[in-house]
């Protein structure tokens, strides 16, 4: 099967112009298909300063009001997406930006209210492969902005990490699926203080001695159940590295490959 | 051959949340390919001001500095455009939006500075109509940022008029294409204090006629002279009239026809 590539960056990579810059040419580089999610980085919490709009995070999630989702949505569907899709042009790769509302691409609804009421943030429900497929066949690249829709007329603010996951996983039907997650960090590490002490595979049995040994932290141990979850829906492998190694990550040279 | 219509809405009905409902609840059921270019209203003049950036507008067309690229950027293609769609896919009418940087669809070149710098303002090179015609394939509805790029990496801020028409001129290669204007005025009018003076057809000898006879005021007449250009470049017609007559304007039974 032909192999597609998902790659989701984050602030770290998109408040830095140079890092962008350089994420991008080698992002340009990738044969076949591919896919670039983002997230939104500090503008959206510096536009939100700006116009007095009161941001609340829990545990990493941002709170959605009304407000807060139309600058979400103009920071990431137009600024940053449309930024990334300009420099991948000059680049000489063909991008196309996209939300989820466009062509119906990620249906989502409103998250259920338990304890917590974030607003207009959307769990997603299904992918619209067909779409997604053929849209391979106009452009080289698709840039994915973490928007999607009730297909109610509801726009919803919904997690990067998750939006990538779910197209990864959609795609396992017609392509051999490499799901990468660009973090600040060059891998799992061993040692949380040693970059040089990045973990190179990680399989169940692997994942489970790391947990009771204690030896990967708190934040990395959902990351993983995730990426797990992602291998058994069939993607092949997700890998987990920093964003400025894209090459060396999708080679297998660096980073943290998870697979069976 | 097949019919198109590319119609183009601007503050009017982007500003009022009544009339989009309406004008989109209409377009929607516009039988075959449709293509909808929008402005962005007021809503672009309100963000500068909240943001502290000064707007200068001449001769209606807004000098866009950096800032300004960035706020017409997030406006634009983020907050309008995804509306757009959202509401659309509702409507059960599968949109796709997009900028001119998306898949390459509208190249410019920053415009030449004469008298007026202009700033981040494109002026259309070309427009990639193979793109544009495939897209037709995947979606009911294509719904277009007044947003171009140079190919160098740059975003320009483009004239939505000038767009609906470079669009409408390229798609005649495959296509019956209609361009429809729609504005606050129910079309060009006889006497332009009498709501009920609407002209039905304007041919190159009404034009004139009504040029010589002073019947239409200054602002019209561009408005006609590139109907006219749109028209000797194979466009069937392009008719003039208020949004919330759309299908009224489609149909011939309302608003003014300009054709040869």
């Amino acid at each position: 099967m032909e192999r597609v590539f998902i790659i989701k960056i984050g602030g770290n990579v998109i408040d830095n112009e140079d890092a962008l810059s350089s994420f991008l040419a080698a992002f340009s580089q990738i044969k076949g298909q591919k896919v670039l999610v983002h997230g939104g980085g500090k503008l959206a919490t510096e536009l939100a300063q700006q116009l007095h709009v009161p941001q609340q995070m829990i545990e990493g999630r941002r709170i959605t009001d009304a407000e807060t989702l139309k600058i979400v949505t103009m920071v990431y569907a137009g600024l940053i997406n449309k930024k990334i899709v300009a420099q991948l042009q000059l680049l000489g790769c063909n991008a196309m930006g996209v939300t989820g509302a466009d062509g119906n691409l990620i249906r989502s609804h409103k998250r259920i209210i338990n304890d917590i009421d974030y607003g207009f943030v959307g769990d997603i429900d299904e992918i619209n492969t067909g779409f997604l497929n053929n849209l391979f066949n106009e452009v080289e690249a698709i840039v994915v902005a973490p928007i999607t829709h009730d297909l109610q007329g509801q726009l919803l603010n919904t997690n990067a990490d998750t939006v990538a996951q779910e197209l990864a996983k959609a795609l396992t039907i017609n392509y051999d699926v490499s799901l990468v997650y660009c973090l600040e960090k060059p891998g799992v590490l061993l040692d949380a203080n040693n970059d040089s002490s990045v973990i190179a595979h990680i399989d169940k049995n692997k994942f489970e001695e790391l947990k009771v040994n204690k030896a990967i932290y708190d934040g990395m141990i959902p990351k993983l159940s995730n990426a797990f979850t992602a291998v058994d829906s069939g993607v092949s492998k997700v890998i987990i590295g920093h964003a400025g190694q894209l090459n060396q990550l999708i080679e297998g040279n660096a980073g943290t490959t998870i697979s069976n």
